[in-house]
C-alpha cells in the first residue's frame, strides 16, 4: 500500500504548473535585487514544491511536467535542478521523475564507476514487477540510447555478472500456478550447491534468476521444511564475502521484499551519519507502492515509527519532503 | 520486404471465415455419407483454404479466427487440425497463429526434448527485432504460464545455456548510433579470446549477447580490418564443434539475416529428403517481413528461384500453400 497522500480535489495541472512557476520566480527576482540568504525565508520556496509535488501521483506529475513544458518552453525538472540544492535537490527530482524514468536513472547511475552499486542493480531486478522492469529497460533506450543489460555487463565483472545480467534482463512469469515437484527437485539443487560452497554455481543463478516469485518461494520453503534451515541462514557462514551479501539480498528482495527495504531503511538512518542516499531511494521509488507496509515492518522491528526516525536523522525541507513522501500529515 | 500477397479488395471476415467453415462442412458430410478418397475432390477443400489465408496479413487472420470464435464457438486452429493432415497442416497452423504466438509456440518445442533445437531458439532471439523478441515472451507467459528464459535455462546446459540465456533474455538497443572507440576495443578483445580457442569466454558472450545490432557490426567490421579475416572465418577452424557451429550462426542472423535463411532453405531442400520442418518455418515466419530479399539473396546464391526449388521438391497441398506464402502467383 502506498503512502503518497493525494488530497481529495487535485488542482488542475496547470495551476500546479503555475504555482510552481512561480515558487521559483519568487527566488529569481531575489537574485536580481539583492543577496539574500536563501533561508531568510526570500528566495525558492521550498514550502510551495514539496505541497504540490509530494501529494501529486505519478500520472498527475507527468501532467504538470507536461503542461510546464509548454507553457514555459522549459523542462520542470531542470528548472527544479537548477533552483533546490543538496539532498532536497536529489529527492524532489527523484520523486518529480516518472517512475520508469527514475529507475533508468538509478539503475545507469549504478553502473557508472563513482556511483556504481550492485545492490541498486538487484533492487531494481528483483522488486519491480515484471512489466514495471520492462518499462524501466524502455526508459533506458530512451534516455541512454543504450540497453540495461548492456551497460551492466559491460560494468560489472564475475560472480557479481554471472548474477546481475539475468536479474536485470528477466521477464519472470508472475501467474501463482506452483510446480510442487519442481520446488522439491530445485530446493534440493539448492542445497547441495550451497552445502559445497559452490554459491555462484550456475544452477543456483539459473533458479533465482528465471522463476516466478511464487514458484522461487514454493522452493524456498522446500528448502526450508526438508533441510531444517532457511536458505539465507545457510548462505550466512561467511560473513564478509560480498557476493554472498548480494545473494542474500537478492533472495530477500524476491520473496520478502518490505523486510529488505526495512533493513536498508534502519541501517541508512543508524549508520554514523545518515546515508542520504540509500534513504532518498527506498522513500521516492516506495512511497506510491508499497511503504505502508515498509513502514509497518519498521515499527514492529524497531519499536519506533519511521517518521520518527526520519525526523531525528534529517532537517528542513528534505525532512518535510520525507516525511510528506510516506504520509505523516495531511495532503 | 514481405513476400505474402493480400488482394487488392479483402472480403470482410466473416465472410472469410465463413468461407472456411464450409471448407471443413464439406468433409463431414462426405465422411458421413461414404468413405471417399480424399484426393478425389471431394472432403475438405484444401484450395479454399490456402486461397483465404495465404492471402491475409497477420491483421485479418487474427480477425477471422475471432470472428469464427464467435459465430461457430470453436478455435478456427482447432478445426484445421482436425481437417488437415502432415506438412500441410503444420503450414497453415503456423501460418495462421498470430506471429508472437507462433514464436512462442516454436521456442516451446524447441525447448522440449523430442523436438530440442538449439538453433530455433537463437533464430527467434537474433532475427526479430527487440520488441517483437518482447511480444514473443509476453505470448510464452500467456500460453506456458512460465517465462521463455525460464524453459530455455531449465533445459539447456554448459556452453548452449551461457550463450541461449541471454540471447532470448535480451532487449537490445535499436537505434543506428554507434560508438567507434568501443567497436575498436571490443573488437580487440573478440579477437584475443578467438585467437585462444575461448570460445565460450564470457566476454564473447557478452558482447553478442547485450551490444545492439548497429555496434555488433560496426565491431564485426573493424574486426575485419584490424585481423584480415572475418570473425566467422577465424571461427570455422573446428569444424565439427557444435558450439561454434551455433556461434557462427548467431553472428550471421544478427548481422546478415537474409544469408542465414538462404543457407537454411538451401540446406532443407537440398538434403537427402527434404526438412520440412526448417522449409515451412522459415517460409511461415518471414513471409510476412523479408521474403523478397530471402528470394533474392537465394537465387543469386543458387542460379535457380526459390519457386523453382520448392515445386521441385514438394507435392500437392503443401507445395501450393508454400508457394502462395512466397508469393508465387496472384492473390
Amino acid at each position: 500500500m502506498a503512502s503518497l497522500k493525494v488530497p481529495a480535489s487535485v488542482p488542475p495541472p496547470h495551476e500546479d504548473a503555475e504555482q510552481l512557476h512561480k515558487a521559483f520566480e519568487d527566488a529569481d527576482l531575489a537574485v536580481n535585487i539583492l543577496f539574500i540568504i536563501r533561508s531568510s525565508g526570500w528566495g525558492t520556496n521550498e514550502g510551495l514544491i514539496i505541497s504540490i509535488l509530494a501529494h501529486r501521483n505519478a500520472a498527475q506529475r507527468n501532467l504538470i511536467r507536461q503542461v510546464y513544458a509548454e507553457a514555459h518552453g522549459q523542462d520542470l525538472l531542470k528548472d527544479l535542478d537548477k533552483e533546490l540544492s543538496s539532498d532536497f535537490e536529489r529527492a524532489v527530482l527523484l520523486w518529480t521523475l516518472d517512475p520508469a524514468e527514475r529507475d533508468a536513472y538509478l539503475a545507469n547511475e549504478a553502473t557508472k564507476r563513482l556511483t556504481s552499486s550492485n545492490w541498486v542493480l538487484m533492487e531494481i531486478a528483483c522488486t519491480r514487477s515484471s512489466h514495471d522492469l520492462f518499462k524501466v529497460r524502455q526508459a533506458y533506450h530512451a534516455r541512454y540510447k543504450k540497453s540495461l543489460e548492456e551497460d551492466v555487463a559491460y560494468h560489472t565483472t564475475g560472480d557479481f555478472r554471472k548474477l546481475l545480467v539475468p536479474l536485470v534482463s528477466a521477464f519472470r512469469y508472475e501467474g501463482e500456478e506452483v510446480n510442487t515437484m519442481l520446488a522439491k527437485s530445485e530446493a534440493k539443487i539448492l542445497h547441495e550447491k550451497i552445502s559445497d560452497k559452490a554459491y555462484s554455481d550456475e544452477e543456483i543463478i539459473r533458479i533465482l534468476t528465471t522463476r516466478s516469485k511464487a514458484q522461487l518461494n514454493a522452493t524456498l520453503n522446500h528448502y526450508n521444511n526438508a533441510f531444517g534451515n532457511s536458505i539465507n541462514k545457510n548462505l550466512k557462514e561467511d560473513a564478509d564475502n560480498d557476493f554472498l551479501k548480494l545473494l542474500r539480498a537478492t533472495i530477500k528482495c524476491l520473496t520478502y521484499p518490505e523486510k529488505y527495504f526495512e533493513k536498508l531503511l534502519r541501517l541508512s538512518i543508524k549508520k554514523l551519519g545518515t546515508d542520504e542516499w540509500a534513504l532518498t531511494r527506498v522513500v521516492t521509488t516506495r512511497a506510491e507502492v508499497d511503504m505502508e507496509r515498509i513502514k509497518e515492518e519498521y515499527h514492529r522491528r524497531n519499536s519506533v515509527t519511521l517518521d520518527r526516525d526520519i525526523a531525528g536523522d534529517t532537517s528542513g525541507d528534505y525532512e518535510r519532503m520525507l516525511l510528506a513522501l510516506i504520509g505523516h500529515g495531511d495532503a
